[in-house]
């Protein structure tokens, strides 16, 4: 034992984790940049701007009707998505709670002002003068962005560093929004909820950089790769905001109207189904028939990612209700034998299990867009209906439904690529021996890059114990 | 202590907990249903259907003026009223917060499904082409709905399996339907915020069954009928939601405009009341003047009960914080008084206390419902506030004041009826030996139904001691 | 040990905690208060009253432009932060989760009826009835107000008694509306997000309180003065749940279109930028690199705060982006250098360190609104734009932005002086040895106020060893 402990310290010793020179730099050269690009490139945009008053009379606005009043309940939904609803989702593991909910936190707020710029240059720049115009649904679109490198999170969970993470993000924005440029403007893909271009994309870029990661000797920490009680209860809070939020998640940037209530409709339908099948299939393959907390806690998810892409066509509460059936089903079952199967055969190792929630869903999300659009007729849409639901305008005026189908089909395939190839170029990148990630046995523990209180509860018996002791021997 | 063991292992073995066929069995067959069921009859309303671009041309209408901006930030609080508030308030106990927040998702999943078409074929029914046409106001009705089975399961906490909650809910639903049809259609009793039909009933449901399923031994479980620290923190976060966002669920079907508005300030003040004169209580009846978790989880929330019937009246500022100040007295006395007495006297083990959190507060609710509609007067509400806020419409048209408040109070004594004599049939149905709830020294423990992460902290010590105790004897 | 231990006894004998009939009384009386005059003085402003009928069409409105769709979402975005942002921020400290929780609860509750007396008296008087007219613009103002005791609470955590917090509250309500009726109303200062009013009058008069009660033998309880991991991650609920609706917070009551939307913006940025200097800061001057969960949970969302006053100005979002950039870096500073100067050489105990988070940040706030405020031009606002975010209308029709800034100054110094001022003043009434304060060995306890249950976690490795010592011993 003695050999092998000094063998594992020599690791240690070579695995420096000390973040203290290289996390600070990464944060401040990379915030001076985004306050730079922020002043040469970012302005309000007229809704945000105070011409409003100017802009609303010859636009025959009243106040109600700025865009804000619209979104602004919608986005504060997102928002705890993806700050409460993702980070404490990452708090379930025993010692790594801070590592979740606390890089989850650094991260999205670096991202999501990467995103305005970066989603800004291919969607929001005003050819005038050069600049991006934002509002409201451009802060929306930079939590989304956000989601999809929050998601490859789940994959490293306890493995990285917070400056590998950091460069996950820089690299899964820019791929993100070169991806969504591709897929939503150029192939005209719809994808209001973002199955393919956020989980399917987010899912397998996670999981391709966790391959090239891939730690032969992680049961080291398998000690700490797993929940105690209070962890799985803090992972809850997490799981029930994102389920709560989905419908908002799905509808924030739906077109007005009809377009924004039926995909809360579709979400929420599609949701309660998950549940159900969730619990039926965890019951079903555990002995005795309990519940496990992993399954609950991340498989009820699954439905509001497959209804994505199809929330704000003409899916029918039915068939809401059968997407998330099938997803419950899916991703339970994925849990129970894809995740084993993944990091025996395949070598990847998927801390929160992505493959079941994000990407998996995501493409079922993206199939059921796919056909919902190829199927979708005047008669059930309405002329204007058709149109508003699938952007049939301008160059597209003469689209029909099922070519749409198609092109939904190849957003799809574009999604998966730029992810698995995005992966394998990033984790390229990650395994330079130079960012500071824990070694095999250090997996999984906050001690490593937090300062830890002493846990009060669990010394005490001993000290007490310890002190019985002492006053029996007198 | 042998043959008691014994004798207790044989109850535990007549006591079959395991759920592993039942369970799925329920929940795949159920979900199947909706699916059908939703197929058959479930379609979008106009303000959520494709053809909204045409609907609000003739009928003059914006986008903004979807009923979904409206509704929906209520809808969303609401969501989390049932999810996150009445989950996490059941998270108290030291070994059920599983329990507590993931039966309350499961129940609350498969209710609203359910409720959406049993209050659909009360309310919502296009007769042209049979269909219930269901949007965002459908949504929040039921989660309303839902909610009364939740009030019922707090009764049960702990006691019943989650095939038991299952049926419950599933009777729940339904009665809750009928009731609701019958109080606010066929009396023609207004309740904005379920006073009535969602507290009363619940309340009076949960307590009966509990009543039904009465556990002579259920002392033989009392060392886990108790909270933890933690346990507790976790609960307080159940309380907050339910206190911060029920003048969201007082409002939410309320009228457009002065409607929702006027909810809105009479729950925030009345809850606002209760807190005070719950601390008051609480700590006045306590050795040294210490404050109980008990009363501040719950007691708190009892003034926006007993404001929901009136939220929507001309209840006055004033009087909104007299209903709530009586409410902390009478809520908080209740958990020091009538829960003991009920248990001993009556037979109900009521775990979360819902006769003084739910039953009592939805009474005092019903009350003041009639007494303020009696007393509405043209010179308060003015002639068209009057007909809009009672709803003096159709075949109501030359309805007055004094006679709409007897018609209140008809209703609250529907209310009861229903929950009680609802509650006595389905735990009648409850009580078959085949439903796998737990021996009564087997309650309030997760173990039953979960598989529960072996708790790091805990076992240390005793191992360490272990080892210490060894290496003395070498 | 035995003297030391009497003498601390009968000091703990002194030091009455027992507040059994002080505490009911208080509420009591105080509760009773309200409603009378409650009775006499407030009422339901045109928009929340049944005459809302006619007044929509008399003054050409729709039931979307009442203001309660302007504002709701935002009010109970605000009301979150209060009750669960504001309380679990103070759940970190190991034993009193409770406490902090809980006795914000419970100030926050009374503070905010007293507020909308308060407060109606000063902005919202009907003069034609000697009425108060309430809507939910006066809820958020009522929450603001009561946010500002909040703030003062933070510092005094743990070291007071209910009793004294309620007198904190009474006079720091009144103080508040007095102080904020200088800047707003006569010097017509601008403050959207309570830079000033709030957070720099809230912060001083927490900080001066707590320099009148300088404990000087506090490190008695030194053993209770820190976290333990799981009342860390309950209070970064709190920390994210500030963060996430701060956006809501700042521009709660800007004006109408425009000015919601970008105070909106601006707030989401500045926090953003302030997490990743936080972060740096953190890192950096800690050993080994490792960051602190104290400066996470608190600076980083010092942003925010000084981005209050300038929210709905043209601060751009690069501007934004600075004021956050800074204060990130100066708050984590504060943490590390100057809380401990407070204690050390000011005797002032900062509990939660609010100098960092809202005094200081607050002053930066003030500041920054000056000078935004001074540099407005016609040609970045357009007339309308100036006139609406400035408010130079009615007497002040002829204010020009240089001189408004000087304002904004003066403005500033109002807010510090009622927070110094006021807060010596009732720090000396809080002296007084009659409200059942804590002993310095007590401090940060929750057993002194609470029932605090038995934590089966802690105990059973003790009763297992004495129950195996017993069993060797036979």
């Amino acid at each position: 034992m003695g050999a092998a402990q000094s063998f594992r310290d020599m690791c240690d010793r070579e695995k420096n984790t000390n973040v203290r020179l290289s996390l600070p730099a990464v944060c401040i050269v990379w915030q001076t940049s985004m306050i730079i690009l922020f002043g040469v490139f970012i302005r309000y945009n007229p809704e945000a701007d105070p011409h409003w008053a100017e802009y609303k009379k010859t636009h025959n606005l009243t106040d109600i009707e700025n865009d804000f009043y619209f979104r602004y309940p919608s986005f504060q939904d997102v928002h705890v998505m993806i700050f409460v609803g993702f980070g404490f989702l990452m708090t379930f593991l025993k010692r790594y709670s801070f590592g979740g909910v606390g890089f989850n936190f650094l991260i999205a707020s670096f991202g999501l002002q990467w995103a305005l710029l970066m989603q800004g240059w291919f969607h929001s720049l005003d050819y005038t003068d050069g600049k991006i115009k934002i509002g409201v649904e451009n802060l929306i679109n930079a939590d989304f962005c956000v989601a999809s490198c929050l998601i490859a999170y789940g994959a490293l969970l306890g493995k990285v560093s917070p400056v590998q993470l950091m460069v996950l993000t820089l690299f899964g924005i820019t791929l993100f929004a070169v991806e969504e440029y591709i897929i939503l403007t150029l192939i005209h893909a719809r994808d209001a909820g973002g199955s393919m271009v956020i989980h399917t994309f987010g899912g397998y870029y996670g999981l391709a950089i966790s391959w090239m990661l891939y730690r032969p000797n992680l049961d080291q920490s398998s000690r700490l790769q797993g929940s105690v009680y209070h962890s799985d209860v803090f992972a809850t809070i997490g799981t029930l905001f994102l389920w709560m939020f989905w419908p908002s998640f799905n509808s924030a940037i739906s077109y007005h109207g009809d377009g924004q209530h039926r995909a809360a409709i579709n979400t929420y339908l599609a949701l309660a189904s998950t549940v159900l099948t969730t619990v039926a299939i965890s019951s079903f393959f555990q002995k005795h028939g309990k519940l496990d907390m992993v399954h609950i806690q991340n498989s009820t998810l699954a439905g509001g990612v497959a209804v994505g892409t199809a929330a704000e066509f003409m899916l029918m509460p039915y068939g809401s209700l059968i997407v998330g059936f099938c997803c419950g089903v899916l991703s339970t079952l994925g849990y129970i034998y894809i995740t084993p199967f993944l990091e025996k055969r395949l070598k990847i190792q998927d801390t929160c299990g992505i493959h079941n929630l994000h990407a998996m869903p995501g493409v079922i999300g993206g199939i059921v867009g796919a056909i919902s659009a190829a199927g979708a007729t005047v008669d059930v849409y309405g002329h204007e209906g058709l149109v508003e639901t699938f952007d049939f305008k301008n160059e597209f005026e003469h689209m029909v439904p099922t070519i749409q189908g198609g092109h939904q089909a190849a957003g799809m395939c574009v999604a998966i690529c730029f992810g698995i190839g995005g992966g394998i170029f990033v984790g390229a990148i990650l395994r330079l021996p130079i960012w500071g990630d824990p070694a095999d046995d250090n997996c999984f523990d906050d001690e490593v890059y937090w300062e830890v209180p002493e846990d009060e509860e669990s010394i005490p018996p001993i000290l007490q114990y310890n002190n019985h002791m002492q006053n029996k021997d007198m």
